[in-house]
């Protein structure tokens, strides 16, 4: 099987179809009609076998996931996804591992009304490379560098489930600890981050700064801090666990999965805390409850604090690549 | 080092600023302002070490053909380049390598005012994906699928350099033959080719058909036939090779490498016979020569011909990921 066979696979399982795509899959580039009056939100991230998931992940949750990390940036600008490239390399000619692939990305995409309508397909160490595409009105984008002083600090849906499931993964590769009840709805969390689309559009005019949390809360909301030049207090016990991370470890466990754990693609979003009753009103509509955190402060770091005020230590700063 | 510290060295070292970046490298997307009246074309190439370059390839030189191969498939569409999304994936955090490759994307990038305005950086083996987005008046692309009986092939440029630079590199390796005087030339043809941007732009409105030449011209020019639904007839000894090339192997071989070469980089376009004249001046303006090879036919496949009308035997039919 040739690489433009796999190509095929590909494009017959990513049908979605948009109007204003005026040529796709198959030339040298595609067209696109970008329409007057809204700005063009561009973001690109990799995922690679062994480092950004197991590598013993099934092909569809591969798909699914490589597509979901992009539009968890667009869900953070506010932007409303429109189109895709998808740059795949593989090391065999895998037509099974392929079909499942795009069947995974595609669920997600037409869930999205995302069109595929490019990309690459090469031989060598499984990497995906995705790149999206979406459009916000012209200067309605949320950023990172808005939050300003006294705004409170809010997270979408829960944090810590999919570092929850990666941490029992690899216990069971260690052979020590049972797998809990709630495995395989930390597992779906991993592997099939539902990126907060909905969440990001109702936010825009409403959200001072929003940034999405891939990386960890603390490492995420530092960048948004640092955009911003300003710090935050996040209390400890405010933040957001699932009954399922909750029933699967303790709770200190737990604080150091939501506040350190990286996957979760949630929002982590400021605004003034006025808005509270209007944004939780705003987020239930788009099926995604926000929980208010914390609020933002002068300086330039995060700080964590415990029901007393007490200062909490937090070792790790969250997933970063080449650590030290 | 961290990924965030080897961002920063990318940032500093692409600089060149457009003023449709609203919003560039540095949070969840970049914010883009697409011209009215213009459709958005959008291409992406993965380049994966020991496959698409040699692993000892400098840095540099990796840098400029990551993007070149982008800019030289937006050349094809006719479209002009704007902006682009870099993926990189790297094993270790060699600051030193990530400054070099940068450069050297940086050096083709400010040449053709293409503003770097995100990506990512990733652990894991060696791959660079681009994606790169330019803009083209609505409705005046270049596409593969307009050429008509009759119409006459052109190429741009010279064919074969880059895969003769290849052969020398291997017999190197093999330890055999002498590296002759135009190696250098034909090795920079492999490794800093030439996007045919100014060509392309020059032949919207005139050539009816375009597609560059990347696995070589019968693979290439096939895929062109097939997307109009004709054939073509190409002439062996019409086909441009250079003095450097030429001087570097026999005839037959020289032939060999034009006809199936990849890595060239130039166009090849279909237009009526007609117009030669007027493509022969607009490309001497665009600092790019055409020649015409050949002509579209009936049927579905690309025939070679001698200097008598006999048809050549072209066992090999260009670069193809997962051969058989």
């Amino acid at each position: 099987m040739g690489e433009f066979e796999l190509i095929d696979i590909i494009r017959t399982r990513c049908v979605h179809a948009r109007n204003d795509v005026a040529l796709g899959i198959g030339d040298d580039a595609a067209l696109l009609d970008a329409p007057a009056g809204r700005q063009l939100a561009v973001c690109t991230d990799t995922l690679v076998a062994g480092v950004h998931f197991p590598r013993d992940t099934a092909p569809d949750d591969i798909g699914w996931k490589s597509l979901a990390v992009n539009l968890s940036d667009l869900a953070a600008m506010g932007a409303e996804p429109a189109w895709a490239q998808l740059a795949l390399t593989l090391p065999d000619a895998d037509g099974g591992f392929v079909e499942r692939f795009a069947g995974g990305f595609a669920e997600l995409a037409n869930a999205h009304g995302v069109a595929l309508v490019g990309g690459d397909v090469t031989q060598g160490p499984l990497t995906v490379t995705v790149t999206a595409l979406g459009l916000v009105p012209r200067g309605m984008a949320l950023t990172r560098s808005g939050a300003r002083l006294g705004d409170a600090v809010f997270v979408t849906g829960t944090l810590g489930d999919a570092a929850g499931a990666l941490e029992l993964l690899r216990h069971r590769e260690a052979g020590t600890g049972d797998r809990p009840d709630a495995f395989p709805a930390l597992l779906a969390r991993l592997n099939r981050p539902a990126p907060r689309l909905a969440a990001g559009l109702a936010l825009r005019g409403i959200a001072s700064a929003c940034i999405d949390v891939s990386d960890g809360l603390l490492a995420d909301l530092g960048r948004l801090c640092n955009a911003s030049g300003v710090g935050a207090e996040i209390a400890a016990d405010a933040l957001p666990v699932s009954p399922q991370l909750a029933s699967s470890c303790d709770a200190g466990t737990c604080r150091m999965l939501a506040l350190s754990g990286g996957d979760d693609y949630e929002l982590c979003f400021t605004a003034p805390a006025t808005r509270t009753v209007e944004i939780d009103a705003l987020l239930a509509d788009a099926g995604c409850a926000a929980t208010r955190i914390g609020r933002i402060v002068t300086g330039a770091s995060v700080h964590v604090q415990d029901a007393r005020g007490n200062p909490i230590d937090t070792p790790r700063a969250g997933w970063e690549h080449f650590p030290r």
